[in-house]
């Protein structure tokens, strides 16, 4: 049983926390958040307490620290849980200068404390099987990834400014994937992009709809699509194409019903949004943090992981800005 | 290239005119209809003479004769092209009655002649497969069959009388072919019907929903179900179950293209009738007939094929008009 | 919160504890089991006691019972219960005999309690909402509903004697399916079975393989195929064809990974099993039953739902064995 | 009927031949071919005279030739079919060069000549009726267009160094597409590209795996993925996404059997190459210009169509080579 402490009661913190309380291998200890009620409304349901940092840190009984505040506060609470040894899951991204992201992953080595970051598409059971598959030879050598990522509309108009952009807000899921899944870091990047469906985006000079391309060293390439706006749901789809064959990761549905009458035949819409989506992601994550905390498998794509996708995120939107190609040297 | 002459000017004369014009191993040399204005034209359009039965049996080029009449004139067309040597193709069924249909298959074994029955579907690329695999022990021991055909609209009103009722018109394609994918000879049929479509075919007493059993003398078991209306189309399906695992012969759509909104996915319907979905079953099966009348192998049903459907319809008509299960010797 | 006392500490008896527990609505109070370590290691796990029937019965804070148990203890659970004025929650079947479950749903009345009964896949998401479509029209008038219903493997050998038999024991489900989609009692049924699987069922005098039709009053038809063998997982399929349309339940599969090479493009097989396929259906209807017993909303099948599947497995039984159709009077 | 010469009786020219025969309204009266031998098969089968370009051209009776050469004769042939007043169908591409590709179309224009290009996908009936549901506004505003083309292996070494490469002789048909499907012509291209498949390829410093990027004036975006390898089949797909809604195009598969065992689901391979998938597009496409020529409706793309996609590819190939995004002006 391991203790923990969750910083952030928000929404992201909610998920996680429920996670947490229905893991036998998790003791949830403390509930942190800036918002007294929301921390104290969470630790109810957690039979935990609403702590302070301080608190929290300070409990011997806490193994591991669960980030899930906002990005701008993840490098203080990085350092504060280093310093007192905690194992340590992050939300991604680590932060949005990758400056401040390198020197977390310093402290957290010097440590010597596990840093984790939350990219809970790895732990989707279809997504983590087609990674299986091509470990497992399923399509031969690599040769093109092509991931549609596309958002069922766009974030409140509030959050736009403070999101970072579309690369790191949200393509960053998909940049970490398409390393994970092609197996070597990109070397060159392209990206276009143009603002189709949020005019309160195209306001703040951000982006809704975008295309990046990626090349490796040996030559496998990538696309990614993404939209701010799906009008029949969460689109999370991938294909790997390899020499010996192809491995696709399609949608889910609620439900398994198909209609057919004089117009053909209709199946559900995909699954709405990622609570919908992942939530066997965002649970398998927690059970595989816990593991590796107790020095099981660890099955966890750490800091280096979220420092080299925020590094791709900057060069897209460099790239984007620029309108040329960007050499990687991750 | 083989010599033909065609009894039948109607619907079905004219698929199997245009796909033997088309075909480079025959010559259609006579067209022959009561109606001669429509045997005139088919002739035309086949580079073929209208003629008599007699003219066109006397002719020595023609080695094989279609017969796409109206039932009740198959026997006769059977026994003077017997007489005459011509190797026989006959559309379903051969008689609608079973002496008669004995009686046929008799004499063109006496006189030593071919004679192949229409059933189209064991032609169909898909059903066709569906049999190899089986024979190639893909589902090990075949343990039930599972028949799902429907028709999209019943047939007019003043055909229903003279149809022979859905077992022997409709269904006797699907008893057909729950023979051929059992392997087995059926020793039991039980059928219940209904009238919940047209009030033409309750008018005459007969169905037009109707869901057949049958068990083989090993045990095998098999369902089908058929009904004269269908608004999605043409649905004609296949499920195979045995020890190993399972085939399933889906149906066919006009384009590959899928819509997706809040609704949901949304793909074509089922090809409209038999006309779209058995196109190239018709084509493949006057194929194989050539083949056959050459020598070559010979993969067509044959009269004791149709005369076994017959029994097997005529049966699920007594089941059914019975209310209790009746016992089959074929 | 409802107070619950657990009877039958089994496989199904731990599936509805663990729902139990992590329902807001419920509080387990007491397991009961013959088996005094059973009771004792689920009551662990609830937080619950261990506790004798009368003990459990005595406790004026449980108002509802969910009966897990041997089905030969069912009637008299059921009686205790009502007797306390508890509300029950009783898997399938009441009994294997029609007069003992006719006499419990009568005590259920008598004293005005709710006598529920464990038909979960009208809890499955996917199912339900087929009916739910069918009840909005979807389909217009239903004319067939089709059930392909197979389990993986036959149950263990020691387990085939006392199981009822196929129909009892495995199609009563199916049987209670078909009465729900088509909306009307049927009034006929023909049942035909083999034993082609395993040679201790055959042994048994048993079969493992079975198609039943049926005709309602209206002239609705339905079909059932069951197997106790299905080498691609647990197939749990409906169909359900209408004047205006066809509405298909199909599996769920673990992944949504497919993989495409020279052979073709494969998906997962079909989920495994009940305790796979039928999770969800499993959590929704103990809530429904909890909202049930709260004086919501009642989705629950009852006693004579339970009583009327058991009268249709019965007939089942006696068409099979008498190989003759069975008029039914539900 | 209209008359017709045909100019190249190689494997594409004997395609167009053989659907021409089988056209009501065509009558193939010349074949042309450096090689004789070839012309006078090829004439043969289709009733034709095997001829000089001199005498094809001289005949009255030819209203519109069928230009299947090698790319290096087009322009020669387009000029003397214009002057002579024929319609023109010229397979893609026009040339490897724009200024001779423009030249032919002025001259096309001069004389008043119909000049259609060759660009089969456009009458596949899937991708067909994606247009038109794009048009019909299905997916209202388009936003992005992905397409997926890969071929089953690369071509014949000898072929690679004369085909232009993999931008002018492979992606040239999906640039046609994207640009059809986009609905505006794009202002920037970005390529991306690699040996990984063929050695015999990378000898001649061209590409065997491609992913292009393209961007509108309204800023719509497009993917566009090419390989010369791909093992299940020739993957020819297209995603677009738009406001309302999405369209996608799928695969064909030879048969509609699907095998499940163990292992899972199992669908055919997708058809193996052009000539299965797009037999239906050859057929409508030469139908569609004998529409065309006829003075019907025109749908056929013309030569300004075949110039801006000979111009995309010229800018894939700049970008690919320069590793930067190339700006376009159509």
């Amino acid at each position: 049983m391991t203790g923990i402490a969750i910083f952030g009661a928000g929404r992201i913190g909610q998920i996680h926390a429920e996670n947490l309380c229905n893991n036998k291998n998790a003791e949830v200890r403390h509930v942190v958040d800036v918002v007294g009620q929301a921390a104290r409304d969470l630790a109810a349901r957690c039979n935990a307490r609403a702590s302070s940092i301080e608190e929290a840190i300070a409990d011997e009984a806490v193994e591991a620290v669960v980030i899930a505040t906002s990005t701008d506060t993840h490098a203080e609470l990085i350092e504060v849980s280093a310093k007192a040894s905690k194992a340590i899951f992050c939300e991604k991204p680590l932060d949005l200068d990758v400056a401040v992201a390198s020197n977390s992953i310093e402290i957290a080595a010097q440590h010597g404390v596990l840093l984790c970051i939350g990219f809970n598409r790895r732990h989707d059971p279809t997504f983590n099987r087609l990674k299986q598959d091509i470990d497992a030879g399923l399509v031969g050598n690599v040769e093109v990834v092509s991931i549609t990522s596309r958002d069922p509309s766009p974030p409140p108009p509030e959050y736009i400014g403070r999101s970072g952009g579309l690369f790191r807000d949200m393509m960053i899921h998909d940049l970490d994937m398409a390393r994970w899944l092609l197996g070597e870091d990109p070397v060159q990047i392209f990206a276009s992009g143009s603002a189709l469906v949020s005019e309160d985006i195209a306001a703040e000079g951000d982006i809704d709809t975008a295309v990046v391309t990626m090349k490796t060293a040996s030559g496998r390439l990538c696309n990614i699509t993404n939209s701010r706006r799906c009008v029949y749901g969460y689109d999370q789809r991938i294909e790997v194409f390899g020499s010996a064959g192809m491995l696709r990761a399609g949608n889910q549905t609620e439900t398994q019903v198909e209609h057919a009458n004089g117009d053909g035949f209709r199946t559900d819409p995909v699954l709405p949004f990622f609570l919908e989506r992942y939530a066997d992601a965002y649970r398998l994550q927690l059970d595989r943090f816990l593991r590796a905390v107790a020095g099981d498998d660890n099955e966890m794509p750490d800091g280096i992981d979220g420092l080299k996708a925020l590094k791709m995120a900057d060069a897209a939107q460099k790239s984007c800005d620029q309108e040329t190609a960007i050499t990687l040297s991750l």
